[in-house]
């Protein structure tokens, strides 16, 4: 295992390196390509996600439960995976619920939840016996409706908009008017017509931001969010059987970010769930996506040209931003930043140059690398971007001028 | 015809509204939506395409050919009406490519683009007998290897890189280093490389912006294209046959956007015309994509849920940012502002409130319109997203949350 530093990037750590080549499952990166076949691909590391996901879930106190938002990577191998190291899988849409019960997991280890979910959507969890996390009055009824009609007793949790937020995160989802979740003074009305129809609530779901490198900020929203959610369990007359307070647990992109240090996020768990525990029998549950997959995966792509433009040279590669929007710094991002880029197939080459590399499309936002310093490169060497595990395919414009789409592997 | 008037945007025209819906070829939108069988959808006027093609095209100076760049919307229905109103096609992929001979257009008529051409995409150009407009001198080798090997002569034009920039611009093409083209001071060389194969050098590519909504700006762009044009040209032994100044003409999509008054612009084009045919007994070519189907083009989804969270009202919808990423203001996007967007079954109804409009996706960046003043909405619904013609499903990342795809529709 060698760190294979950038300059301003937090070091890419895990990643073994065979011959001066980035190897991923033990492959050397020109044998992978060769045996995915063609490039541009994805490829994530089934041993980097079980690594990350066995320590974190070894390192949390009791009473607290690790999920996996499959929204972040829904590639089936890799739900599979987590499916077998965590203990709930939460999906955001009809595909991906099919996605989480092709594993094999059990319905009741599977919540959904979506601000716009569709009849046909209620009506599929229904029946399927997942967890509907509901956002709405409208989302509830016909819930009810779909379990009348269906002869089945829905699984129904809440989802609350709490009103306070997740300080310092990529995207805030409390704190404020907000499409998702219901309002902290609506809940205990729709908790009460839940109960009112000889149901128990399963749980609240509690999601206040996403991509946070911020230890005390996390530990803050958790705490605002087990108090808010004791709160509103307290005068419920069966109690609720869980807690999920959302995730929100980034990874570094960007020059300048610090990866988040989990021990102290972890440690601050304990009295939480212990007092979840006392106070009302249920658990806590940890619900993470990109912090999971995200650092486990690289976007690999040819260069097919080496271009010189006014004195600046391009590595033009068949790869870019319709398979990997979020590296091309336009995914509602403000400021365009590099994201973790090298030459695969040169790691620890002595000859280095400031190189951008950018994709196939005609256009300027095509742009993998801004001007890095990167290993001088030549034509049919492998770009390698890290960090690229969450998000990538399924967050991209693939149609994009018609382009091939791209290949996803686990290896 | 009636126009339809929003706060601070451009009002919208050409639209019909039949009792007070929104119709698009003559049928309702609540009809439309029946007809199409779900919602969401994208509509496109025919109408409203012809008109505008045929409009531009009646305006333009003789010695002026019009081209479509089908990447801003490659519906195979749109392309092929588009093809019969347009004097050629221009292609970024090698699927475009395809889509673009499937209209039986002429080979001839159609110009490949792209500085990421793979050799693949050489050979099929190659063979198809399209203009390959080169952007390299890997490029230039590849295409005569190709030729060589299938025993056909290629067609060869060359894209320069001008040391010039289309003056405000949505995207920059020219001035500056850059990866598309070649630099303005290597042309000569690889015509004289093209020549010596004997080959005649087609055209000059000059491409120096898009989306702009500035006659002056484009004028002298225009000025620029040709002079440089024309003097790349002048050494060349056997000419050339065309000069494609590019386009680059914007919609307005944003609150105090104005829309492009055009005829100064066409009106421009008549003496540079004279004078390339004059100096090369060459045409000019006009490239446009956004500008002959943005308008022409609207998104529709359904409203699901009409919910409050603190004082703000928000009508969920089946469609998002999966779908219409431009709309939502995150692809490359600084300041999000909201494209013009209102109830397309409720137009001109006296109770209006502010109401924001987002999608089913757990971000908060799947946002479509946020605090706009338009009809009040309820459930069932139908939101309309006007200039959406170009670059919505293809420029979208569809997979995201694993979401049904978008449909299209031409009426």
């Amino acid at each position: 295992m060698t760190a294979i530093a950038f300059p301003l990037h937090t070091p890419i750590e895990g990643f073994e390196v065979i011959d001066g080549e980035l190897a991923i499952g033990g492959q050397r990166l020109t044998r992978l390509a060769a045996r995915v076949g063609s490039t541009p691909f994805f490829a994530y590391s089934r041993a980097l996600i079980e690594q990350r996901a066995t320590h974190l879930r070894g390192q949390l106190p009791p009473g607290v439960h690790l999920h996996y938002a499959i929204k972040a990577n829904p590639m089936p191998a890799v739900v599979h995976l987590l499916a077998g190291l965590t203990d709930g899988l939460d999906v955001a849409s009809g595909r991906e619920m099919r996605v989480a019960l092709d594993t094999g997991v059990a319905p009741d280890r599977v919540s959904f939840a979506g601000p716009g979910k569709s009849q046909a959507e209620i009506d599929q969890a229904v029946a399927a016996g997942i967890t509907l996390i509901l956002e709405s009055e409208r989302q509830l009824e016909q819930a009810l409706q779909a379990g009348r009609r269906l002869g089945i007793e829905p699984r129904l949790a809440l989802r609350v908009n709490p009103s306070f937020e997740l300080k310092g995160s990529g995207m805030k989802m409390g704190g404020g008017p907000k499409p998702f979740g219901i309002d902290e003074a609506r809940v205990p009305a729709l908790a009460a017509r839940i109960e009112s129809e000889g149901l128990a609530l399963v749980g609240f779901h509690l999601y206040s931001g996403s991509q946070n490198l911020s230890a005390p900020a996390l530990i803050e929203a958790q705490r605002l969010s087990v108090e808010l959610g004791l709160a509103l369990a307290a005068p419920l007359r069966r109690g609720i059987r869980w807690l999920n307070i959302g995730g929100g647990f980034g990874v570094p992109y960007f020059p300048g970010d610090k990866a988040l240090d989990t021990a102290p996020v972890l440690e601050a768990l304990a009295p939480l769930a212990e007092k979840t525990t006392r106070a009302g029998d249920a658990h806590l549950v940890i619900e993470l996506g990109r912090y999971l997959v995200a650092s486990a995966g690289v976007y690999v792509a040819r260069v097919i040209d080496r271009k010189e433009s006014q004195g600046q040279v391009f590595l033009v590669t068949d790869g870019g931003l319709h398979h990997h929007l979020a590296a091309s710094g336009n995914f509602g991002q403000v400021i365009r930043k590099n994201y973790p880029v090298t030459i695969g197939n040169r790691i620890g080459q002595a000859e280095v140059s400031v190189q951008s590399v950018v994709g196939p499309l005609c256009t300027p936002l095509d742009l993998l690398a801004d001007r890095m310093l990167m290993p001088t490169a030549e034509r049919d060497d492998l770009v390698v971007v890290f960090q690229s595990g969450a998000y990538g395919p399924t967050a991209s414009p693939s149609g994009f001028l018609s382009h091939p789409e791209s290949i996803e592997v686990l290896v």
